[in-house]
Formats: structure tokens, C-alpha cells, sequence
């Protein structure tokens, strides 16, 4: 079988490691064969650094129309990930597209028809579904172990960022470059683990949103959100890039018990009868279900990047089914849209979200900007974030 | 010096249990004189099982009019601890009052009046601060180990109470008889201890209260709510009584690093450099503070009750100064006010909270009240909770 030739859209910080893992062959059945980037710089770069038989393009059709290229991976800033992934679909390319899948719903609902139509495989970097803890914990939940949800409470502070990692890059966290701050750059891993791993979405939200608070930018670097769900289960999810050392603790209780997910471990309270069948029961005063901690096995490695890639490259060649589907990953940026809206609302906001409303919130927000950033791009390592 | 003579008002399950270890001589210079309970049944028990010598009253003015006692320790149901407050005050007696304060913020504003008023010792029992772990976690804050607070994150999920406990007492869960449910029966003494630990109240809360939605109740046994303050740090405080195993986990982040406390113990994550500091001096890409995990040694015994007691008898003989002053009563209180209140009109509420207006509210909550409870009232083992 022919390996798949693979062009990479946009070969900024994360787009560079794109390249450099393909261009070292620990992708099995694809080659690197092509980049494009507006910037000559950075398309030159990565010619010149990391991948010497790359095809360089700093023009888009140019790149489309090429012929080296099955599949594209999209590593543009957000707002693109869309336009270019429909213009792949078009010219009968396979997507995979980093994440978040965009910036507001209703581009990527247009972006899930397209992959639709074309019948291409179409796969999101949601490389931390990659992460045995959360394969694992997903794993209890749908095979009934915690029994029913009710509560979940994630934590998830610990994506620090100085002030100096904002300046560094002239799209960063501005309405009109990001769209969001860190629910759209840092979180959206987290948001689509959430809906999952539980496999629920909420039916309405209430979230409060700080604007520029640790830092001088004028997204979000601060999010604490309400979710209630259709069973009745309610869950909260707290973020912000202005702490430090920060929290990433995950805790999901059912009425079988609860689990935890903490400092790379996972924690099952089990219960020996669920919780309603005890309260049934039980006639005394302060008593409550026999309780087991439980060492539940958690093994296998986290594939990363790389594993996500080489699911795509596998889904191609051999209809291997994707680990993260592109068309879920409106799910995760539903939530991050939801949360922004209800603070802009200052209130509740029902799911499916109005994407029509949010999509003209969002648009006054990039029309009344003050931000002018000088438009330095630095090409960051990215090692040390996901 | 003589004892303080102590007189106990209601002595159903909590009552009790101070009759207890007030008869067995555990408080140093006090003793157990009187008891005053409606139940005749209630208060005759007492007599004839824990204290031969106690005298019984089943009037509440020839309780107070008999000369017998010096100081009382008011153990009712929430509704009257300021109603007989008041009176011990104005009979120029000692008052340690059962947690919470009383049910709404006005009547324990009049409480802490009297008591102003009366000159006398007034404390509330919040044995919570007698822990040695919040002990310490407010001795970090207040030094300024932590830094300026940035976060607080308080999930206390482990208040399991089956239907079978809210079955045994005619009064409780009810909005005639207890006023609320998780907020004012099991969660006074984390309320307290958050504004207690960190010296901090809110400006505004945003809290999503849930009535009866796990046990056939009419008042609340599951809450989220979110906290606003002055400097803008935000918090979260989680509970509820129908989870099990549930959990009791306080996060604090300041601008000097992290402290958690659960399961027993204390963890301090510290900055090497203030983060505010760092995010300054800082110039690279995906940085942070350097940080020390710090064992922080917790010393000392959570004196419970009987601590606070003791030093309620030592205040009122030497002048020693309260742990659990009285008139912060009205704090926790105010907090759990709070988180009613901006459930019930659905909406933020400011801090301090419009008194008259939760007092409106929940008279109507008591007027459309179809609880019809048979007055089983079954004196509990509290020896399970605090």
C-alpha cells in the first residue's frame, strides 16, 4: 500500500512538530510531502530545518491543486481550521485538524457537512483521548461501573501562562486572532474529554467568564462554569492560565460511587450497593454505603500527537475507526461558547447554544477591540504544553 | 473560684451529648446544674440517665428565673437559639449557642444586640476551629505564607444523610422547623470556617440550590455556589447529602502558591517567587514559577465540643479570649442566606443581603410548605457528625 502523502496547513509552533514527526518516519503508511504557510518564513523553515524533499507553498490554491498531497493536517490559527478544512473536502482530501475544531459552532457545523459530503476520513487532535486515565475512566463510566451521574467537578488551573507567552505571538488571545483565551486555546483537550468520557451533554449553563484579569489580554484568562444536565447531574469546571502551580483534578461521582483523577492517578471509591438502593434500605440514623477503595489497573501509554496522527493514517488505509472523529469536536466548542455567552448574557444559556446570537456577540467583541498587537510571531517550543 | 454553673436549653440529640461530658466532669470549673426541654420526656431522660443531681425544667421562665444556672449552652432547633439567647442575656446569663446562628440574619442581628447589650460572654459552637489543620491553614493565610487569595475551591460532599435520617425528627428539613437543609443543618461549620480561615467575605454570590432532589425533602440538599470578592478572587463551595462516599476537599491558590487540605491532611505548594512577581521579570514561552512542595507540620488535637466549651467556662471565669466569639455567627449564616436567596430569584445576590427580603422569602416558603410530618422525634447518636 502507498503511504499517504501528507501536507501540513500552517507550520507555526504547533505545526512544526507536525512536521518533525512525520519527517522522521515515526508516522507507519505516511509521508510528509508538502507545507503551506502564508508566512515564507516559516513555510522556508521548515524546508530548510526539519524535511529537505518538502514541497513548499505560500499560496493556498497552489498547494490544493499540487497533486502531492492525500491528506492535510491543519494547524492554522483557529478561525482558519474551518475554511481550509471545507477547501480540502473540496479538493477530496482527508482532514485532521488541530483543535479547537473552530471558533464558533455554526463555522463548524458548515466545516461537518463538508466532510460529510466528501465521505473523507475527518479526524480532530484531541490527542489527550489518547491518555489511558481517561480511557480508562471512560471505560467505568460506560460500562456502568459508577452507575448513573450526578455530580462532576474538574479542576483544571494548571495551564500557567506569563505575560510574555501572550506578547509572543500577534493572533494571541484577541477576539479577531483566537477568539477566546483559554477556552479556546488551553482547554479545549479538557472540554471534549468532559462530554467524552461521560458521554452527556449539558442542557443549560451558568458560567462566569474574567476577561484580561491576570493578565493584559482581552479574552478569558479566567472561567469558573455551571452545568446542569437532563438527568439532574450538575457539574462544575474551573479554569485559568493565572495560576500557579495549579490543579488538574477531575472527580465524577455516580450513585455507585466516585472516581479521581489526580496527579496521573486514577481513584475508584466503589460502593458495595449503589447509593439508592442503600437509602431504600436503610432505616438507622447516620449511616451510609459500605465503601471500597479501589486499585483499579491503568495501562498503556499516551500515544500523543503522534497516535492521533497514526489513527488518521490508519483510518485512511485501512478504515481503522478514528479515536476522535472530527465531527465531535463541535461538542467540546459548544461548551466553550456556552460559557462565554451566559457571562456575556450575564445568565443562563439553554444547549444547543443559538449560534446566530453567539456568532453576533462575538463579532461585536472583534468590532470594539482596542488591541493592537504588534504582529511579532515567535515560533514557540511547544514540549511543554499539549 | 466556683464552677460556672451550666444550664442546657433542649437536650435532644446534641443536647445530650454536652449533658454528657459536662456531667462526667470534662470541663474544668463547670457543672451541669439544669435542663430545660418542652419534652418533658426529653428532659426527664437526662435526669435519669446522665445527671441524677440536674434539676428539670419543662418552663422555659422557671428555667431561667431559678437561680440555678450562671451560663447556657443553647442546643434547639435552629429557629429559637436566638430566641432564648435573647432571654439569657436579659436574665444577665452566659450564652454558647449551637451552630448555626439562628435560620435568618435579622433575628441573629437582634441576638448579637442583646448580647452587646448584656455585657455577658457569648460564644457559638463552632468546634470546627478547634481543628488543628484550618488552625494552621489560617495561620498560613493570615502570616501571609499563601500571598493575596486568588481562588478558593471547597467541595464537602460528605454530608451523607439517608431518608431514614430525615424521617427521624419532626422538625427537620422542613421549612417551619429547620429553616433549610444542608446549608443550615450539616454545613455551618465549613460555612464558618471559610470566612473564618480566610478572613474574607463575598461581595456577591451566584448559587444554585437544589430542594429535595435527592431525598423526599422540602428544602435543599445539593448546592454550588459562586462567590465574588473584593480583591477578585472567586470561589466555589459544593455540597450536598446525597452522595456517597462524597468528599471534603479545600483548595486555596494566592499569589504565593497553593494549599490543599483533605483527607487529613495539609499540603503547601510555595512559590519560590510570587507569581505576580515572575509573570513581571519573566521573558520566555511556556514558563512558570519554580515551586516547593512543603510539608507543613499540622500539631495539636481537634478539641471538638468539649474545647469549645472549655473555653466558653474559661472565658467567662479568667476573661480568656474566644475561640468562636458569638456575634461571627451572623457570617456563615450570612453566606448560607446568601445561597437560598440567589437560587430563589434566580439571579446574583450582593453581600450584605437585603435581610427583609430573605425573610419574605422564606415565610413564603414556610406558608406554601405541604409538609405534614408526624411528630416522631428520635434522639440520634451524634457521635458520626460534628
Amino acid at each position: 500500500m502507498n503511504d499517504v502523502r501528507v501536507g501540513i496547513i500552517g507550520v507555526g509552533s504547533m505545526g512544526t512538530q507536525h512536521a518533525k514527526y512525520l519527517s522522521t518516519k515515526e508516522i507507519t503508511g505516511a509521508k510528509l510531502t508538502a507545507v503551506f504557510d502564508q508566512s515564507e518564513d516559516h513555510a522556508n523553515w521548515i524546508k530548510e530545518n526539519i524535511c529537505h524533499e518538502v514541497a513548499v507553498f505560500y499560496d493556498c490554491e497552489a498547494f490544493f491543486q499540487s497533486g502531492l498531497i492525500d491528506a492535510v493536517i491543519i494547524a492554522t490559527p483557529h478561525y482558519d481550521h474551518s475554511k481550509y478544512a471545507i477547501q480540502a473536502f473540496n479538493h477530496g482530501l482527508h482532514v485532521l485538524s488541530e483543535k479547537p475544531a473552530g471558533v464558533y459552532t455554526k463555522q463548524v457545523r458548515e466545516m461537518n457537512e463538508a466532510a460529510s459530503n466528501s465521505g473523507k476520513v475527518y479526524s480532530m487532535m484531541y490527542n489527550q483521548r489518547t491518555n489511558p486515565l481517561y480511557v480508562k475512566l471512560r471505560d467505568l463510566i460506560h460500562s456502568g461501573e459508577l452507575g448513573e451521574i450526578r455530580r462532576m467537578n474538574w479542576l483544571i488551573t494548571n495551564w500557567y501562562r506569563s505575560q510574555s507567552y501572550y506578547d509572543s505571538g500577534g493572533w494571541r488571545a484577541t477576539w479577531a486572532g483566537e477568539g477566546g483565551g483559554v477556552l479556546i486555546n488551553q482547554c479545549p483537550h479538557q472540554l471534549d474529554l468532559w462530554q467524552w468520557i461521560t458521554g452527556m451533554m449539558p442542557t443549560r449553563m451558568r458560567a462566569f467568564c474574567y476577561f484580561g484579569k491576570h493578565r493584559n489580554i482581552e479574552v478569558e484568562d479566567d472561567v469558573t462554569a455551571f452545568a446542569e444536565y437532563e438527568n439532574g447531574a450538575t457539574g462544575v469546571f474551573i479554569t485559568s492560565t493565572g495560576e500557579a502551580p495549579g490543579t488538574n483534578r477531575l472527580e465524577i461521582a455516580g450513585d455507585q460511587g466516585k472516581v479521581v483523577i489526580e496527579d496521573g492517578k486514577l481513584s475508584f471509591w466503589r460502593l458495595r450497593v449503589p447509593e439508592s438502593q442503600f437509602n431504600e434500605e436503610y432505616k438507622g440514623g447516620f449511616g451510609s454505603p459500605e465503601c471500597w477503595k479501589c486499585d483499579i489497573p491503568v495501562l498503556g501509554e499516551e500515544t500523543g500527537h503522534q497516535g492521533i496522527t497514526q489513527n488518521f493514517v490508519d483510518a485512511i488505509q485501512s478504515k481503522t475507526s478514528l479515536i476522535a472523529p472530527g465531527e465531535e469536536g463541535i461538542k467540546g466548542l459548544m461548551l466553550s461558547n456556552a460559557m462565554q455567552l451566559s457571562t456575556w448574557l450575564d445568565n443562563w444559556v439553554d444547549l444547543p447554544i443559538d449560534e446566530d446570537l453567539y456568532f453576533q456577540q462575538l463579532q461585536a467583541k472583534i468590532k470594539s477591540s482596542t488591541v493592537e498587537k504588534k504582529n511579532k510571531i515567535t515560533r514557540l517550543d511547544v514540549k511543554e504544553t499539549h
